[in-house]
Protein backbone atom coordinates (compact mmCIF):
# COMPACT_ATOMS: atom_id res chain seq x y z
CA UNK A 1 0.00 0.00 0.00
CA UNK A 2 0.70 3.62 -0.30
CA UNK A 3 -0.26 6.58 1.09
CA UNK A 4 -0.34 9.99 -1.41
CA UNK A 5 -0.07 11.92 2.14
CA UNK A 6 2.67 14.27 1.22
CA UNK A 7 4.04 13.10 -2.59
CA UNK A 8 7.60 15.07 -3.28
CA UNK A 9 8.38 15.00 -7.03
CA UNK A 10 11.90 15.95 -7.42
CA UNK A 11 13.09 18.68 -9.61
CA UNK A 12 16.96 19.24 -10.67
CA UNK A 13 16.94 22.72 -11.66
CA UNK A 14 14.75 23.37 -8.59
CA UNK A 15 17.02 22.18 -6.61
CA UNK A 16 19.60 24.91 -6.72
CA UNK A 17 22.45 23.38 -7.55
CA UNK A 18 21.74 20.30 -4.10
CA UNK A 19 22.39 16.85 -4.63
CA UNK A 20 19.02 15.68 -5.36
CA UNK A 21 19.39 12.17 -3.05
CA UNK A 22 20.30 14.95 -0.14
CA UNK A 23 17.28 16.51 -0.59
CA UNK A 24 14.87 13.46 -0.88
CA UNK A 25 16.16 11.88 2.15
CA UNK A 26 16.30 15.22 4.61
CA UNK A 27 12.49 15.15 2.89
CA UNK A 28 12.27 11.45 4.16
CA UNK A 29 13.11 12.45 7.55
CA UNK A 30 10.55 15.31 7.85
CA UNK A 31 7.66 12.69 6.77
CA UNK A 32 7.08 12.78 3.22
CA UNK A 33 5.22 9.61 2.32
CA UNK A 34 5.87 9.08 -1.43
CA UNK A 35 8.88 10.19 -3.71
CA UNK A 36 8.89 10.58 -7.37
CA UNK A 37 12.29 10.89 -8.97
CA UNK A 38 11.56 13.19 -12.28
CA UNK A 39 14.81 13.53 -14.49
CA UNK A 40 14.36 15.08 -18.37
CA UNK A 41 18.00 15.33 -19.28
CA UNK A 42 20.35 13.57 -17.48
CA UNK A 43 21.94 10.45 -19.23
CA UNK A 44 19.95 6.56 -18.63
CA UNK A 45 22.97 5.30 -16.87
CA UNK A 46 22.75 8.39 -14.71
CA UNK A 47 18.96 7.96 -13.86
CA UNK A 48 19.50 4.20 -13.11
CA UNK A 49 22.28 5.46 -10.81
CA UNK A 50 20.40 8.14 -9.03
CA UNK A 51 17.01 6.01 -8.71
CA UNK A 52 19.64 3.10 -7.12
CA UNK A 53 20.95 5.06 -4.30
CA UNK A 54 17.33 6.94 -3.69
CA UNK A 55 15.52 3.29 -3.62
CA UNK A 56 18.08 2.65 -1.19
CA UNK A 57 18.03 5.46 1.05
CA UNK A 58 13.73 5.23 1.13
CA UNK A 59 13.73 1.52 1.53
CA UNK A 60 14.80 2.41 5.78
CA UNK A 61 11.88 4.73 5.70
CA UNK A 62 9.47 2.67 4.13
CA UNK A 63 8.98 5.27 1.69
CA UNK A 64 7.78 4.41 -1.88
CA UNK A 65 9.70 5.49 -4.87
CA UNK A 66 8.40 5.68 -8.17
CA UNK A 67 9.98 6.73 -11.55
CA UNK A 68 8.62 9.66 -13.37
CA UNK A 69 7.85 8.35 -17.42
CA UNK A 70 11.32 5.90 -17.74
CA UNK A 71 9.53 2.39 -17.38
CA UNK A 72 13.26 1.42 -18.54
CA UNK A 73 14.43 3.16 -15.47
CA UNK A 74 11.87 1.68 -13.28
CA UNK A 75 12.61 -1.83 -14.15
CA UNK A 76 16.24 -1.51 -14.04
CA UNK A 77 16.59 -0.18 -10.25
CA UNK A 78 13.31 -2.28 -9.22
CA UNK A 79 11.79 0.59 -7.74
CA UNK A 80 7.81 0.26 -6.42
CA UNK A 81 6.45 1.93 -9.59
CA UNK A 82 6.02 4.58 -12.60
CA UNK A 83 4.25 8.01 -12.39
CA UNK A 84 3.04 8.62 -16.04
CA UNK A 85 1.64 11.57 -18.12
CA UNK A 86 -0.80 11.96 -21.12
CA UNK A 87 2.50 12.06 -23.49
CA UNK A 88 4.23 9.23 -21.59
CA UNK A 89 3.76 5.65 -22.51
CA UNK A 90 0.38 4.25 -23.07
CA UNK A 91 -1.20 2.81 -19.85
CA UNK A 92 -2.29 -0.51 -21.07
CA UNK A 93 1.12 -1.08 -22.62
CA UNK A 94 2.80 0.44 -19.09
CA UNK A 95 1.33 -2.00 -16.92
CA UNK A 96 1.75 -4.90 -19.33
CA UNK A 97 5.75 -4.49 -19.47
CA UNK A 98 5.70 -3.65 -15.39
CA UNK A 99 2.96 -6.52 -14.18
CA UNK A 100 0.42 -6.00 -11.35
CA UNK A 101 2.47 -5.09 -8.72
CA UNK A 102 3.90 -1.73 -9.64
CA UNK A 103 2.02 0.88 -8.64
CA UNK A 104 1.42 3.52 -11.79
CA UNK A 105 -0.33 7.07 -11.30
CA UNK A 106 -1.56 8.79 -14.37
CA UNK A 107 -1.59 12.48 -14.61
CA UNK A 108 -4.76 13.62 -15.53
CA UNK A 109 -5.06 17.36 -17.35
CA UNK A 110 -9.10 17.68 -17.80
CA UNK A 111 -12.52 16.10 -16.17
CA UNK A 112 -12.27 13.76 -19.88
CA UNK A 113 -8.87 12.92 -18.88
CA UNK A 114 -10.53 11.96 -15.53
CA UNK A 115 -13.78 9.73 -17.04
CA UNK A 116 -11.01 8.03 -19.03
CA UNK A 117 -8.89 7.08 -16.18
CA UNK A 118 -12.05 5.83 -14.28
CA UNK A 119 -11.85 2.88 -17.33
CA UNK A 120 -8.27 2.00 -16.27
CA UNK A 121 -6.60 0.09 -13.00
CA UNK A 122 -4.45 2.43 -12.48
CA UNK A 123 -3.35 2.78 -8.95
CA UNK A 124 -3.65 6.97 -8.48
CA UNK A 125 -4.31 10.16 -10.68
CA UNK A 126 -2.61 13.24 -10.50
CA UNK A 127 -4.52 16.18 -10.70
CA UNK A 128 -2.36 18.42 -12.81
CA UNK A 129 -2.27 21.21 -12.17
CA UNK A 130 -4.51 22.49 -9.62
CA UNK A 131 -2.69 26.32 -9.33
CA UNK A 132 -0.33 27.50 -12.43
CA UNK A 133 3.10 27.31 -11.73
CA UNK A 134 6.24 27.58 -14.01
CA UNK A 135 7.13 23.87 -13.42
CA UNK A 136 4.60 22.19 -15.68
CA UNK A 137 4.65 24.52 -19.16
CA UNK A 138 2.82 22.06 -21.41
CA UNK A 139 -0.41 21.45 -19.39
CA UNK A 140 -3.99 22.57 -19.48
CA UNK A 141 -5.44 25.15 -17.68
CA UNK A 142 -5.33 24.86 -13.91
CA UNK A 143 -8.07 22.42 -12.52
CA UNK A 144 -8.37 25.24 -9.13
CA UNK A 145 -9.95 24.15 -5.76
CA UNK A 146 -13.54 24.06 -7.25
CA UNK A 147 -12.20 21.55 -10.54
CA UNK A 148 -10.35 19.20 -7.58
CA UNK A 149 -13.83 18.96 -6.08
CA UNK A 150 -15.61 17.96 -9.09
CA UNK A 151 -12.78 15.39 -10.36
CA UNK A 152 -13.11 13.71 -6.29
CA UNK A 153 -16.57 13.59 -7.30
CA UNK A 154 -16.52 11.88 -10.24
CA UNK A 155 -12.55 10.05 -9.78
CA UNK A 156 -12.71 6.04 -9.41
CA UNK A 157 -8.98 6.25 -8.18
CA UNK A 158 -7.40 7.92 -4.96
CA UNK A 159 -6.08 10.93 -6.36
CA UNK A 160 -3.04 13.83 -5.28
CA UNK A 161 -3.02 16.88 -6.83
CA UNK A 162 0.10 19.08 -8.16
CA UNK A 163 0.78 22.48 -9.37
CA UNK A 164 2.01 25.34 -6.89
CA UNK A 165 1.20 23.85 -3.63
CA UNK A 166 2.46 25.33 -0.31
CA UNK A 167 1.77 25.76 2.90
CA UNK A 168 -1.02 28.49 1.68
CA UNK A 169 -3.17 26.21 0.23
CA UNK A 170 -2.13 22.44 1.38
CA UNK A 171 -5.44 22.18 4.00
CA UNK A 172 -7.97 23.36 0.86
CA UNK A 173 -6.79 20.69 -1.48
CA UNK A 174 -7.59 18.04 1.23
CA UNK A 175 -10.79 19.86 1.97
CA UNK A 176 -11.86 19.34 -2.13
CA UNK A 177 -11.58 15.75 -1.05
CA UNK A 178 -7.87 15.49 -2.55
CA UNK A 179 -5.82 12.01 -0.76
CA UNK A 180 -2.58 14.02 -0.92
CA UNK A 181 -0.09 17.15 -2.02
CA UNK A 182 2.48 16.63 -4.64
CA UNK A 183 5.12 19.52 -3.71
CA UNK A 184 8.00 20.17 -6.12
CA UNK A 185 9.40 23.95 -5.25
CA UNK A 186 7.89 23.68 -1.58
CA UNK A 187 10.66 21.07 -0.86
CA UNK A 188 12.97 21.04 -3.54
CA UNK A 189 13.93 24.70 -3.49
CA UNK A 190 13.22 25.07 0.28
CA UNK A 191 16.83 25.95 2.25
CA UNK A 192 16.16 23.47 4.85
CA UNK A 193 13.63 20.20 3.05
CA UNK A 194 13.48 18.60 6.36
CA UNK A 195 11.55 21.06 7.79
CA UNK A 196 9.97 22.11 4.95
CA UNK A 197 8.59 18.65 4.93
CA UNK A 198 7.67 18.79 8.81
CA UNK A 199 5.79 21.51 8.64
CA UNK A 200 3.75 20.90 5.76
CA UNK A 201 3.08 17.43 7.55
CA UNK A 202 2.09 18.75 10.40
CA UNK A 203 0.15 21.37 8.90
CA UNK A 204 -1.76 18.34 7.14
CA UNK A 205 -2.19 16.24 10.27
CA UNK A 206 -3.36 19.15 12.45
CA UNK A 207 -6.37 20.10 9.77
CA UNK A 208 -7.40 15.79 9.27
CA UNK B 1 20.17 -13.17 -37.27
CA UNK B 2 21.39 -9.85 -38.98
CA UNK B 3 23.43 -8.40 -41.07
CA UNK B 4 25.36 -5.13 -39.98
CA UNK B 5 26.64 -4.68 -43.78
CA UNK B 6 24.59 -1.12 -44.55
CA UNK B 7 23.00 0.53 -40.97
CA UNK B 8 20.87 3.12 -40.87
CA UNK B 9 20.65 5.23 -37.56
CA UNK B 10 17.86 8.04 -38.36
CA UNK B 11 18.53 11.21 -36.83
CA UNK B 12 15.92 13.83 -36.57
CA UNK B 13 17.57 17.54 -37.11
CA UNK B 14 19.83 15.25 -40.65
CA UNK B 15 16.46 14.20 -41.68
CA UNK B 16 15.71 17.94 -43.16
CA UNK B 17 12.53 18.43 -42.01
CA UNK B 18 11.01 15.04 -43.67
CA UNK B 19 8.65 12.11 -42.08
CA UNK B 20 11.34 9.55 -40.35
CA UNK B 21 9.01 6.74 -41.50
CA UNK B 22 9.86 7.96 -44.88
CA UNK B 23 13.13 8.11 -44.91
CA UNK B 24 13.28 4.44 -43.99
CA UNK B 25 11.14 2.66 -46.26
CA UNK B 26 12.81 4.57 -48.53
CA UNK B 27 15.94 3.24 -47.34
CA UNK B 28 14.63 -0.38 -46.67
CA UNK B 29 13.80 0.11 -50.35
CA UNK B 30 17.45 0.92 -51.49
CA UNK B 31 18.32 -2.35 -49.23
CA UNK B 32 19.76 -1.49 -46.06
CA UNK B 33 20.06 -4.25 -43.91
CA UNK B 34 19.37 -2.49 -40.46
CA UNK B 35 17.56 0.35 -39.00
CA UNK B 36 18.08 1.68 -35.69
CA UNK B 37 15.69 4.35 -34.76
CA UNK B 38 16.96 7.03 -32.36
CA UNK B 39 15.24 10.00 -31.00
CA UNK B 40 16.72 12.45 -28.53
CA UNK B 41 13.88 14.67 -27.54
CA UNK B 42 10.53 13.26 -28.43
CA UNK B 43 8.04 12.34 -26.03
CA UNK B 44 7.60 8.69 -24.95
CA UNK B 45 4.43 8.26 -26.72
CA UNK B 46 5.74 9.36 -30.15
CA UNK B 47 8.95 7.37 -29.85
CA UNK B 48 6.46 4.49 -29.34
CA UNK B 49 4.27 5.11 -31.77
CA UNK B 50 7.09 6.15 -34.18
CA UNK B 51 8.65 2.52 -33.59
CA UNK B 52 5.60 0.64 -33.95
CA UNK B 53 5.16 2.80 -37.59
CA UNK B 54 8.40 1.44 -38.29
CA UNK B 55 8.36 -2.24 -37.17
CA UNK B 56 5.38 -2.40 -39.22
CA UNK B 57 7.17 -1.26 -42.52
CA UNK B 58 9.88 -3.14 -42.16
CA UNK B 59 8.83 -6.43 -41.32
CA UNK B 60 8.12 -6.49 -44.94
CA UNK B 61 11.53 -6.46 -45.94
CA UNK B 62 12.46 -8.63 -43.09
CA UNK B 63 14.89 -5.62 -41.64
CA UNK B 64 16.07 -5.48 -38.05
CA UNK B 65 14.09 -2.70 -35.60
CA UNK B 66 17.08 -1.66 -33.21
CA UNK B 67 15.60 1.01 -31.04
CA UNK B 68 18.51 3.48 -29.44
CA UNK B 69 18.99 3.38 -25.69
CA UNK B 70 15.34 3.38 -24.47
CA UNK B 71 14.59 -0.05 -23.51
CA UNK B 72 11.32 0.75 -22.75
CA UNK B 73 10.18 1.73 -26.01
CA UNK B 74 11.79 -0.81 -27.64
CA UNK B 75 9.71 -3.81 -25.18
CA UNK B 76 6.77 -1.10 -25.75
CA UNK B 77 6.84 -1.59 -29.70
CA UNK B 78 8.26 -5.66 -29.34
CA UNK B 79 11.09 -4.53 -31.87
CA UNK B 80 14.07 -6.58 -32.51
CA UNK B 81 16.46 -5.01 -29.88
CA UNK B 82 18.38 -1.63 -28.84
CA UNK B 83 21.46 -0.43 -29.49
CA UNK B 84 23.00 1.36 -25.84
CA UNK B 85 25.76 3.91 -25.06
CA UNK B 86 28.81 3.88 -22.59
CA UNK B 87 26.07 6.16 -20.69
CA UNK B 88 22.87 3.82 -21.35
CA UNK B 89 22.04 1.28 -19.53
CA UNK B 90 24.43 -1.00 -18.04
CA UNK B 91 25.20 -3.87 -20.21
CA UNK B 92 24.01 -6.99 -17.77
CA UNK B 93 20.53 -4.82 -16.57
CA UNK B 94 19.71 -4.37 -20.45
CA UNK B 95 20.32 -7.95 -21.09
CA UNK B 96 17.79 -8.99 -17.65
CA UNK B 97 15.25 -7.13 -19.10
CA UNK B 98 15.34 -7.40 -22.59
CA UNK B 99 16.00 -11.22 -22.33
CA UNK B 100 18.36 -13.48 -24.66
CA UNK B 101 16.41 -12.98 -27.70
CA UNK B 102 16.84 -9.57 -28.44
CA UNK B 103 19.22 -8.37 -30.33
CA UNK B 104 22.02 -6.21 -28.05
CA UNK B 105 24.11 -3.87 -29.83
CA UNK B 106 26.99 -1.60 -27.55
CA UNK B 107 29.10 1.30 -28.70
CA UNK B 108 32.80 1.19 -27.93
CA UNK B 109 34.70 4.61 -27.98
CA UNK B 110 38.26 3.23 -26.75
CA UNK B 111 40.17 0.43 -26.98
CA UNK B 112 39.54 -0.68 -23.38
CA UNK B 113 35.52 -0.77 -23.88
CA UNK B 114 37.07 -3.05 -26.94
CA UNK B 115 38.06 -5.17 -24.35
CA UNK B 116 35.48 -4.95 -22.12
CA UNK B 117 33.25 -5.65 -24.84
CA UNK B 118 34.93 -9.12 -24.82
CA UNK B 119 33.59 -10.35 -21.38
CA UNK B 120 30.18 -9.37 -22.73
CA UNK B 121 27.50 -11.48 -24.89
CA UNK B 122 26.47 -8.57 -26.76
CA UNK B 123 25.40 -9.49 -30.01
CA UNK B 124 27.65 -6.91 -31.79
CA UNK B 125 29.51 -3.94 -31.04
CA UNK B 126 29.44 -0.07 -33.00
CA UNK B 127 32.96 1.23 -33.12
CA UNK B 128 32.54 4.99 -32.35
CA UNK B 129 33.30 7.21 -33.95
CA UNK B 130 35.26 5.83 -37.18
CA UNK B 131 35.70 9.58 -38.71
CA UNK B 132 34.76 13.32 -36.48
CA UNK B 133 31.34 14.02 -37.30
CA UNK B 134 29.06 16.80 -36.21
CA UNK B 135 26.45 14.27 -35.26
CA UNK B 136 27.99 12.65 -32.28
CA UNK B 137 29.40 15.23 -29.98
CA UNK B 138 30.13 13.51 -26.67
CA UNK B 139 32.63 11.03 -28.36
CA UNK B 140 36.13 10.17 -27.40
CA UNK B 141 39.09 10.58 -30.25
CA UNK B 142 37.80 8.97 -33.23
CA UNK B 143 39.72 5.64 -34.59
CA UNK B 144 40.18 6.08 -38.04
CA UNK B 145 40.87 3.16 -40.16
CA UNK B 146 44.36 2.10 -38.34
CA UNK B 147 41.48 1.99 -35.24
CA UNK B 148 39.04 0.01 -37.00
CA UNK B 149 41.55 -2.74 -38.18
CA UNK B 150 43.32 -2.42 -34.54
CA UNK B 151 39.10 -3.60 -32.60
CA UNK B 152 38.71 -6.33 -35.66
CA UNK B 153 41.72 -8.23 -34.79
CA UNK B 154 40.55 -8.22 -30.90
CA UNK B 155 37.24 -8.15 -30.84
CA UNK B 156 35.34 -11.01 -30.42
CA UNK B 157 31.89 -9.79 -31.71
CA UNK B 158 30.82 -8.55 -34.75
CA UNK B 159 31.27 -4.94 -35.30
CA UNK B 160 29.53 -1.78 -37.31
CA UNK B 161 31.76 1.18 -37.56
CA UNK B 162 30.06 4.55 -37.17
CA UNK B 163 30.94 7.98 -37.65
CA UNK B 164 31.49 10.22 -40.77
CA UNK B 165 31.14 7.62 -43.16
CA UNK B 166 30.11 7.93 -47.02
CA UNK B 167 30.35 6.38 -50.28
CA UNK B 168 34.36 7.84 -50.57
CA UNK B 169 35.14 6.07 -47.71
CA UNK B 170 32.84 3.44 -46.98
CA UNK B 171 35.32 0.69 -49.08
CA UNK B 172 38.18 1.62 -46.63
CA UNK B 173 35.83 0.16 -43.44
CA UNK B 174 35.11 -3.01 -44.98
CA UNK B 175 38.69 -3.57 -45.67
CA UNK B 176 39.59 -2.56 -42.46
CA UNK B 177 38.00 -5.67 -41.52
CA UNK B 178 34.74 -4.87 -39.56
CA UNK B 179 31.28 -6.41 -40.73
CA UNK B 180 29.09 -2.98 -41.54
CA UNK B 181 28.62 0.40 -41.76
CA UNK B 182 26.61 2.16 -40.00
CA UNK B 183 25.30 5.99 -41.85
CA UNK B 184 23.38 9.17 -41.00
CA UNK B 185 23.79 11.83 -42.59
CA UNK B 186 24.55 9.81 -46.12
CA UNK B 187 20.86 8.80 -46.14
CA UNK B 188 19.19 10.69 -43.33
CA UNK B 189 20.38 13.84 -45.72
CA UNK B 190 20.11 12.69 -49.28
CA UNK B 191 17.61 14.33 -51.42
CA UNK B 192 16.78 10.68 -52.33
CA UNK B 193 17.41 8.16 -49.32
CA UNK B 194 16.47 5.00 -51.82
CA UNK B 195 18.96 6.18 -54.73
CA UNK B 196 21.67 7.07 -51.25
CA UNK B 197 20.84 3.04 -49.97
CA UNK B 198 21.56 1.55 -53.92
CA UNK B 199 24.62 3.28 -54.11
CA UNK B 200 26.39 2.46 -50.94
CA UNK B 201 25.26 -1.50 -51.04
CA UNK B 202 25.92 -1.28 -55.01
CA UNK B 203 29.58 -0.10 -53.85
CA UNK B 204 29.74 -2.20 -51.06
CA UNK B 205 28.49 -5.30 -52.92
CA UNK B 206 30.94 -4.75 -56.02
CA UNK B 207 34.35 -4.54 -53.36
CA UNK B 208 33.40 -7.39 -51.74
Amino acid sequence: MFDLKLYLVTDRPLSLGRDIAWIVEEAAKGGVTMVQLREKDCSTREFVDLACRLKDKLKVYNIPLIINDRIDVALAADVDGVHIGQSDMPYHIARKILGKDKIIGLSVETMKQVEEANLLDVDYIGISPVFSTPTKTDTFKPFGIEGVKKVMEISKHPAVAIGGINTSNAIDIFNAGADGIAVVSAICSAENPKLASEELLNLIDSNS
